[in-house]
């Protein structure tokens, strides 16, 4: 069967029911936009498991995804919504292409959390927007990009303290939203939470405990994976 | 004699006078962050009086600048003012950067303005930012992007309209600002309005009469600079 769409982790398939998608998580890790490309085994696994823990968590807090069952390790049923094409980034402690661009050493903590948009598009790198882009572009309205930066800003403050509870520190996340096909349309949490998506640092230790691993050759990628899984299992119950 | 700051087109010398500097216009052209450099015979000249007849326009319109008066063909006395560190970037047409990071073609008109905010940093190559960002790297507080935007947006209506009976488009411009040192600091427009930090296309021909005929190699530099000085001057009377 072929799918939807396939992504650089995930692949979306139809289901009988048109409202419904089946979102299957894959084993290859990207990075650099797809220059730097592997496979790790369970990686499907551990990142459908978390992300499946993280949204039922969210959920619980009031924060609505686009998650409707799990159907096995490395498939879930989601709602089929409409993706905006901005990726929503929130920033707790200058890291990755902030430390870069901005010239800030990784680690420097900020005073109140940074968001920011990009334009989800894998040809031009996923390239840093602003509002009066994600208008004129047509991928958000003003409205949208304020909904989607509160909505952001309220996934960040529920996920901090989550995973402090799990020992791990929330260094950064990049999240994406759809629009429901209701005829209420309303805009949810979608995609994926997973330690691809998220930078997670150990407080103890600092180690870091996600695709940072993978994208600075630390060894050790799917271990790390594995240890956030269980402490956020660990975290949930 | 030292100058107190030189940047790729001016330096910036101190005075008698501690609240009074003396801007300097060069001949030097760099592009692309430095990395294409020459020398333009009259350059200095030319943006010094492009520069100078749009400030008093503009300051006949209400729109304050650090100008004081000119002292003669490439310096002019102005404020002593804080410069701050974000670049402002006003769009009516996609061009430049805009073009290459967002995949639009040059020549797209938005339906309103884009502003962006740049981090001022040749060592950086000036990246784009928003109001988060120059939030947590001290380069202005929200209040201060705010008013930023709202300066840049007038100075764009008053330029728009002036450079049409110029016969010239306004495709998109730079500006920076400065803090007054009074007691009770302002905002003031600052730096230099030229072909080299505005986008002008003649538009009977669409001719570029701008520092894209450097960037691009398009030949006639000097005498596209000529040519929006003069039609500047008779704009002005």
């Amino acid at each position: 069967m072929e799918p939807l769409y396939e992504g650089k982790a995930k692949r979306l398939y139809t289901t009988d029911d048109p409202n419904v998608l089946r979102m299957e998580y894959k084993d290859e890790a990207t990075a650099f936009n797809a220059e730097k490309k592997a496979e790790f085994e369970n990686k499907g696994r551990l990142n459908t498991a978390i992300t499946l823990a993280m949204y039922r968590m969210l959920e619980a807090k009031g924060v609505e995804t686009h998650l409707l069952e799990s159907i096995d390790d490395t498939n879930l049923l989601v709602k089929n919504v409409d993706i905006l094409m901005v990726e929503v980034i929130v920033r707790n402690v200058a890291a990755g292409s902030f430390s870069k661009r901005l010239g800030v050493k990784e680690g420097t903590p900020f005073n109140q959390p940074i968001v920011e948009f990009s334009y989800k598009s894998d040809e031009l790198g996923d390239p840093l927007i602003n509002d009066d882009y994600a208008r004129e572009m047509g991928l958000a309205t003003p409205e949208e990009c304020a909904e989607l930066k509160s909505k952001a800003l309220i996934i960040n403050d529920v996920m901090i303290e989550f995973f402090q509870h799990a020992g791990l520190k929330l260094v950064d996340f990049k999240v994406e939203f759809g629009r429901t096909k209701d005829a209420d349309a309303k805009i949810v949490l979608a995609d994926e939470i997973s330690p691809d998506t998220c930078r997670l640092w150990d407080i103890e230790t600092g180690k870091k405990m996600d695709k940072d691993r993978f994208r600075q050759d630390l060894g050790g990628v799917m271990e790390a994976y594995e240890e956030v899984l269980k402490r956020v299992e660990a975290t949930v119950k």
